[in-house]
């Protein structure tokens, strides 16, 4: 027996003419070189429809991939729109990718066209010629000073947009499982790999950021995503606002943390988002500036440092507010908002809460699996395991198959390479990546706890853990420390530092000093690079291990 | 293109193991003869399960409607996920019916079994022989001093539970739009009416309840539903609380005001939603109980008096918040919570806007229809015309086709019956029934508004205002009139009263004393017996209009 309810798609559509029709009053705001743009929503709207019709004008198929090359801007907001409401696919290209990783994503997506900020005109057209698909590159004028190529293939957006008649009635998706975005993983092994959002996951995505456990986006807030747009959804914060009717405040391309804190300050901002970084690099100027609207910092991207969150806390009396996902996730798979069981905790143990990753959002199931046995383990906060995810804003494979099925189980569930505990409450604590845990016979050691005790050594700078071949163990820990300037530091003495703080088999076997832990294009710790220096190192003997 | 995003539906059973696997501890009381009782999340988790296997060894169809006919229970939330988690039908009966409708209704869905609160058997037991496809009457021992019958088909829901075996696993539903839950409308014309809802639309709906500008549920919410559980869905609260998982106290059988604000006050319920009646009931008591945990009181299902929601606001620093939505509807369609573009309005004026109905909530669309010439109204908040919706959960047809396609547009949209002006927002404010206009010329005359000028004369007990046929003008507007035991009053004081109140050609053309004004079986003015009353009335003259 089948339900009798009205078969109406998911779609982004409704969020457009939901935001045209009840919040055309609302307000956003871009911040440029030249000062401040602001616009009302029904503008927006208003060239959304114009931008429209410019794709069919530009001849780009009905589901072709639409580029962008862009800051968090309104602009950026109309092509978020535009593309998929038209049935297109917005493809939001990353600004910190190599050049090398940028041409095989455009032609392997088949971008038709790119719409590039002006200031970015410099990181993208010398690619030009090696965009095979590309046709059309629309200039979008962001006050830069930058030269703009004489090409017949260069347009000017506002040009375009000034042209053309505004999309007349509704925008129609039929079927809620059409493409409706992608986005490339910046995965550190093999080529990166494209991740397709359908209107229906992205509807139900940005419905969970209205949740009052979730980010609880709503009317009277005024938003601002730190978070670029060329991220998984900016974790759904764009979408997020449009069907909230929240005002919007862009960066652009000053992310300064002065320049974000200035924002916040002067457009009473209530939610924000980013990376740890950002907010770290924000911290010492905080008395300068009114942030008492601020009411929510998200921050995901990398683990939140307790030491952070706590400082935001003291500071502003709001703690950062830690999610986790990936873009495989859309991205949101978990939120450490508070809960009724964590009320009567002191201050301390709070802190430790909001340190993990958090519980699922609704429509979000989560298991823990042992990566060598494949067994399903306890939420006892003890055992570890991979998490592995399923809910309809999961991926279940990468466009055009690659990467086999290796990051999908048989039955349908991410593999997400994150290793975790999980409490009875569900609370998620991550403590490593599955690829970088150490496997020394059948145990398995965090490299990542490793080098976090290492680190909170007051000589180091920096420090990364990885395994090494090992005759009889399969694989031992290998320490690679960065010395802090004008500090010297030896193998023994920190061994000697972490013998208090680890299990004994736990100890590296060796300690290598480095000038630079190697990055990936996105700052992260490149582990891969670090296990190709090291390709044939030869461990001097495993004196730990024996003896645990 | 199609996006690559895992198909996963839209299920209670997610909500079920959602509620299983992270709010165990939450807790669900029900209030009862013999005083509460309580259970963890995690125990009635444990009796659904066995519920269900209940459900297999009756021999109820895969498919089979489920009926109930219970008050506000845990155990009747134990229902609610048993049956359609297992596929099967959850029917509530509306206690509130009239024995020939109950018959009707329960045989127009084929009810294979029906649950009964002991309490209720006076009402239900009576009936039995003639509920031809009903098998089992499963009877839950609320306490009630009522005799249980000796018949092979009444069974002990207790016993039968102690005797099952937990379901193992999970529930998997694979199609979403299986049927989860069904509800017949109490109409005041024809026979009831199916609408039957689907784990997507129960699902979708459920998620509104969780956001911030909706109901914001949350984990550290205490929710009292007092909506009954056999109207639609409970406003979606059921669900919601388990999705957000918040803890629930449940009212059973004692529905009085005075019973409803000791639990409120007792387990600090932050949360309660209940039809205006309860809450004027409730108004003189306030005073005697400690109400400070209650964040929000929900309050639909018929027009909520301002000077009601003005009381509360007085008495308890929070108004109440006005929905709108109806069976059909699932029911939320509108609700209407602050916005930032009234937050600089005096309180005077914020209190007209929270008599309002409200903005429509994501997923929802509305649309402004003239039901003379079917042509859109602009939301100028001065063109009135007929609300018709569309969204997920929305019903698309009834049950078995009956009522034929009137209540449906050829596109697709439910005719809700409602006439109503919309503001630039999207602001809800409803006027009249469509068949409760009295068409009187080209033009439409509000018999709602005519009411209520006519209660607020201090002579007035109630009043209903129907139209009768009239030669020239097709209807004119008939104000039947109760007057206050020991007042007198004639026609002319009562077209005095209203000529400075309304437009001239509005005033009604005769006046006709009653006793009372018949209601429906739920309470409502019934305007069908009225009109049937005076079917033959004679109108005098029409000296108002043809001066007008």
């Amino acid at each position: 027996m089948y339900g009798l309810m009205q078969d109406r798609p998911l779609s982004l559509p409704h969020v457009f003419h939901r935001a045209e029709q009840l919040f055309g009053h609302k307000t956003i705001v871009t911040a440029g070189p030249d000062g401040e743009s602001r616009m009302t929503m029904s503008e927006w709207a208003e060239r959304v429809r114009r931008l429209s019709s410019v794709l069919d004008t530009l001849g780009i198929s009905p589901d072709g991939r639409v580029g962008t090359f862009c800051w968090n801007t309104g602009r950026h907001l109309e092509l978020y729109l535009a593309a998929p409401c038209t049935g297109r696919v917005l493809h939001t290209l990353n600004l910190r990718l190599f050049p090398e990783q940028l041409v095989y994503i455009a032609d392997h997506a088949e971008d038709e066209v790119v719409f590039v900020d002006r200031s970015l005109l410099p990181l993208l057209w010398p690619l030009a010629d090696k965009l095979t698909t590309v046709r059309h590159y629309i200039v979008i004028d962001d006050g830069a000073e930058v030269e703009i190529p004489e090409d017949p293939r260069v347009l000017d957006y506002e040009r375009l947009l000034a042209d053309a008649q505004p999309h007349q009635g509704r925008f129609e998706i039929a079927d809620e499982n059409t493409a409706a975005a992608m986005c490339y993983t910046s995965g550190t092994t093999g080529n990166p790999k494209g991740v397709v959002y359908s209107h229906r996951s992205t509807v139900l995505h940005s419905l969970i950021t209205l949740t009052a456990d979730g980010l609880a986006l709503s009317e009277r807030d005024v938003v601002l995503p730190v978070v670029p747009m060329f991220h998984a959804n900016a974790w759904g914060l764009p979408y997020g606002c449009l069907l909230a009717g929240s005002d919007i405040v862009f960066p652009g391309p000053n992310m300064t943390p002065q320049a974000i804190l200035g924002l916040l300050a002067r457009h009473r901002v209530t939610v924000t988002g980013g990376v740890p970084t950002i907010w770290m690099g924000a911290l010492p100027l905080l008395g300068d500036h009114d942030l008492s609207a601020l009411r929510s910092i998200l921050c995901g991207g990398s683990a939140v440092p307790r030491s952070l969150s706590e400082a935001y806390r003291e500071a502003l009396g709001i703690p950062m507010t830690h999610a986790w996902g990936m873009t495989e996730t859309s991205p949101l798979a978990t939120i450490s908002t508070p809960r009724s069981q964590h009320a009567a905790l002191d201050e301390d143990a709070r802190a430790d809460i909001r340190a993990r990753q958090g519980q699922p959002v609704p429509l979000v199931d989560l298991r823990l699996v042992d990566p060598a046995t494949s067994e399903e383990q306890p939420w006892d906060d003890r055992a570890t395991g991979e998490i592995q995810a399923a809910g309809p804003w999961i991926a279940r494979e990468y466009y055009r198959g690659e990467g086999g099925g290796a990051q999908f189980t048989e039955d349908g569930w991410l593999r997400t390479g994150d290793v975790a505990t999980v409490d009875r409450y569900g609370f998620v604590r991550l403590v490593d990546r599955t690829k970088d845990l150490v496997k020394s016979g059948g145990e398995w050691i965090s490299s990542v706890e490793l080098e976090n005790h290492i680190m909170s050594h007051p000589k180091v700078a920096e420090a990364a853990v990885i395994g090494v071949p090992h005759e009889k163990w399969l694989e031992r820990p290998l320490a690679c420390v960065v010395v802090k300037p004008g500090e010297t530091l030896t193998a023994e003495e920190i061994i000697e530092f972490l013998t208090p703080r680890v299990a004994k088999w736990w100890l590296p076997d060796a300690v290598e000093f480095i000038d630079e832990v190697p990055k990936t294009s996105v700052g992260k710790f490149s582990k891969k690079t670090l296990r190709d220096t090291f390709a044939g190192y030869q461990l001097a003997g495993s004196q730990h291990v024996m003896e645990s």
